[in-house]
Formats: C-alpha cells, structure tokens, sequence
C-alpha cells in the first residue's frame, strides 16, 4: 500500500505544523509569519538530488536531517536564528511508505532540536529521481546579519570545529578502508552536518564577514576574498583536523577541498582575539586562527614552512 | 558551450536580483527581508517537474510565467502583495543555454510586471527530468489574510475570471481540434495563468474564505467546505465559461474539474454583494455568484433545473 499525497501530508506532515498557528495546519494556500519588530527575515534555499547530494542507500531520516541542517547552516552563517520551513518533495514512483515516515521523523528529531517548525511545501510526482527543496526563514536583529563582503585588511581568519571528515565520510561510503569507529564517525559527519547556529549569534557584532563550509575551504575562502574584495593567506598547517581524520592519507586535502562540513569560516579583527575565543566558548564550539587578510585579490595557501602551496583544484564537486 | 553554474547566476539571474538590496547579489548565503511595520509575512511554495506539470515541449519563457504566477496565485488567494522569490532549478544534463536565457527572460518580464524581485535560490544537477521549486514571499496587514477556514452558513459562493479554459489548453496541445484563434488562446490560458492579486487586495476584509482554483473547482470548493465545516452548493449553470469555451464538448466538465484556471473562488455575506461587485469593479475583474454556503458538510452541485448531479470525479489530477 502506498501513501497518497493527501495521507502522506495528513498523517506525516501535520504533526510537524501543529506547534506554529502561523502554518495553518498546512490547510491554506500559504503560511502567515511574525518577524518580530526590530529583525530582518532571513532566507535561503536548498536542494538535495538523489546521486548527486546524497546516495541511494543514505537512511531517509538522516537525508531529512542534512536538508534541514544545510539549509540552518545557511543562516548560522548570517547570525540568524530560525524560524520555521517549507519543503518541496518531488515522490519518484514506487517510493516506500518506511521511506516517507523515515524522511518525517528525521525532520520531526531535528526541528524540535533547533526550534523551528514546518510551515508549507508542496508534494509532487516525478519520473526521475528523488529530488527535495527546502527553504529556510530565519530573523536576525535588523542591521546585525553577518555577510561575506566584511572581511578587511588585517583581520584574522578563523574556522570552527574540524574540516574534512565530511569529505572522507563520503570517502569511506564509496569504499575507503578505514578501522569501524572511524568510518561509523565520519560517515556520520558526511551525513548529519552540525549547524553552527550558537557560534554564528556569538558572533554578531565581532565577525566582519562570515560563511558556512560547503563548497570546500579554499573554494569558501575564495567567496569571501572576492565579495569583500581582499586577499586571503591560509596557513594549511593551521587547519584544524580531527582525531578521526589524523593519519588517513589525504586528510588534509579533504580539509581543503573537500565540501560538506558546515563549519563557519569567518574573519575577525586582529584585536579581538579574546572576543573571537570567548564566543567560542560561549557557543561550545572550538574556534581556530587559521589566517589572515590583506589588501588583494585571491587565496594563497602556506604549508607549514611557509611556502605556497599551487592550488590545482579550487574547490569541490558534487559526485 | 554550456553554460556553468556560476556564469548562469552570474550572467543570468543576476540581474534580476539587482533591484532588491536584500538579495546581496546573490552572493550570500541568504537573503535579507524587512517586513513593514503592522505586516505579516506570507510564504508559500510550489514546485513543477518536466512531463507533470510541463510538457517538454513548453517554451521556457512561459514554464518561468506559469511557476512564478502560480506562487503569486497563492498570494493573491489571501489578499497579499509579492514581496521577492526564491528558485529553485534542477538541471539534466544538455539543457540548452537558450532554454536558460528563455526561463530567465520569462521570469525578467514578469518580475516587472508584478513588482516582486529575485531575492536567491539553489542550482543544481539532476540525471532526471527538469524540476523548478519558487517560493514567493509576500505581506499582509497584520490579521487581515484571506483564509480558507473563515465560510459561514448564509455566504453566497462567488468565482473570478472563467473557468475551463486552462484543462481545454491542455486538450489542444494533445491534440483537441478547436479553430486556430480559438487553440492559441486556450493555450496561453494554459500556459500563463493570472493570479488575481489586485482581486485578493479588494477582497481583504469583505470576503470571509478564499482558494484560488488550482485543483480544480469542485475539489477546491471542498477544501473550502471541510476547511470551513460548512456544506457548499454550487450552480453549475452560473458557472462562467469564456468565449472561447462555450460550445466545446465537456467545457463545463472543465470548468468543474479542470486544475490549473488559478481563479479566486471565494465567499462572502449575502448583505453584500454590492460590495463584492465593486471589488471587482476596482480590480479589473470578473466576478460571479455561483452558489452559497449552508451549514453542513460536503459539496453539492446542481443542474440548470436544481436536479443534484451526481459527482463522480471531485478532482483533477496532473496528467
């Protein structure tokens, strides 16, 4: 038996609409939203393909998750905080019902986690492969977003958490041989990205620009150099891997280059280092120093002795 | 050469975010909203897959019209103004550049047209067939939206526009024979809606429940009717039908059940009518009683003589 469209929002969908009045019980043609006064909305938008964005035989609870979390990542990258949002499913046929409540319960797990509710969407049939959208509406206080064309000359560069074991997560799923710990870790990583939601309010006010790591760290380095029309260094050496990751060969590629971490890239002045450290902590997120920013154009990346490092491949594809 | 992803945003969609500050050139992970003073922001979205909701061979520029007025439709339905829009576009493999310039151009004239600018989205790849996602954001005086819950018993029933010309549009292009003038107009009916946003805006504070016809008018009126917990009848020989229509065979099964005619299928108190005319009157648009509302559940339709015809399909569903 196969859940039709009206079952599947009914049962499934509702009862993630029920805590916002706002959503109207998904019954209407679209969803009211307060912005309180004083705040900006926040909105962003992303999709998710079968074989591109993710594997056939990811679990659909954590293919849910990652939509909702990319799309978090978004507005943690902007010091927003969330506010609810909308899906778009597009059902190739013969999808499975277990596929279905997987894909809600991962969606119900995590926006109590962050707060946030579901508001619309649509459902709709497609011949082709599994394809979801979601757009997420955050607000932050008006004039406080944090954007990517503030870095100036002098500032620092730093990132939170560890880079590339999204990238190897990946690796493992098509075949890396690494001890069950690890490859249950990364793959983990790879899969339920953490939004840096605490860490990107923390840093209202002190970042001069920020971004989330999806494209790869040279790649998202890059955006911000271009955007705010500067130039970056990267000391390599600085970059912050994880214990999972120390040793694997290529680690530290997949730090560069690799995509899909999610963690928050941003820049800071030099003389507020203490601030840079204390919102850290206030977030619970490791902070590290790993460059600065001059007057230019472009990334220059510095291996440990200081020499440049050509850079062959800028960023990362999608498999 | 095909266009890349970035040249696409930048050559593209670019401009057509260049007139709205908060869009940040689409160079930043979001994008910013203000929200007026004593507004509410309304949000919805709907999505469109190649060989369901297109066909193939649709010219780009109106796939770009009908995605984005289906959304304004859903806007106009609770009486609010477009505000900016988000994209969604997951390309197949040799998607020409001219469908991109084509889809792009669409959308330029009729962000104009309707006063609501490109605030950001996602492109990205797909093996499948070509999908679009837009989510439109609008305002609304604070508490003043149309719902669909808000029919009480005594309303009269009332419907935009005419009804059936959308589903014969799509009967001409599988081959429905039908004079030429007459086949050009049913398609362009077909391929680019009207939503009826000036319509909605007269109607804030007069009309007690709205929908705009999309599933078609039966299946909409019963969203109306459980929505409201009220019973609806409806007059089918009231049932407006254009020129072009009136004398094909099954124009009135189209009319009832055709999808995709994006009128406003509304109620109001009988005391005023008059009222309700001159909103019509103010917004350039036909408006016509076509039933009323009593308590109760469930949708009757009747004949020219008040004989109940039985209803056998209470919907449309994409082909």
């Amino acid at each position: 038996m196969s859940l039709g469209e009206f079952e599947f929002i009914d049962r499934l969908l509702k009862p993630l609409a029920s805590a916002a009045p706002g959503a109207l019980s998904l019954a209407d043609d679209a969803a009211l939203v307060d912005v309180p006064d004083g705040h900006q909305l926040v909105v962003a938008k992303d999709a998710m393909v079968e074989g591109v964005h993710f594997l056939p035989g990811d679990p659909p609870a954590t293919i849910a998750q990652k939509l909702l979390r990319v799309n978090l990542s978004d507005l943690a990258a902007m010091g927003a905080e969330p506010l609810g949002y909308l899906t778009v499913l597009a059902r190739p046929p013969h999808l499975a019902d277990a596929w279905l409540e997987g894909f809600a319960a991962g969606l119900g797990a995590d926006q109590t986690l962050f707060g946030c509710h579901l508001l619309g969407g649509d459902t709709v049939s497609t011949p082709g492969p599994l394809s979801l959208a979601l757009t997420i509406l955050g607000t932050v206080p008006r004039g406080r977003a944090l954007l990517r064309s503030g870095a100036r000359p002098g500032d620092d560069l730093w990132v939170s958490g560890e880079l590339g074991d999204a990238a190897l997560g990946l690796r493992v799923l098509r075949g890396l041989a690494v001890p069950e710990d690890v490859a249950l870790g990364l793959v983990d990583r790879y899969r339920v990205p953490r939004p840096r939601l605490a860490l990107g309010r923390a840093l209202r006010g002190l970042a001069t620009a920020a971004i989330d790591v999806s494209d790869g760290l040279l790649a998202d380095l890059g955006h911000i150099a271009s955007t705010s029309k500067v130039a970056a260094t990267l000391n390599t050496a600085s970059v912050p891997l994880s214990d999972m990751a120390d040793g694997i060969p290529g680690a530290l590629e997949a730090a560069l280059t690799g995509g899909d971490d999610y963690e928050v890239l941003f820049t800071a002045p030099a003389d507020r280092r203490a601030d840079v450290e204390a919102a850290g902590h206030t977030a619970a997120t490791s902070v590290t120093r790993i460059g600065s920013i001059a007057e230019g154009s472009g990334v220059t990346a510095l291996d440990a002795k200081g020499a440049m490092i050509p850079l062959r491949r800028a960023g990362w594809r999608h498999f």
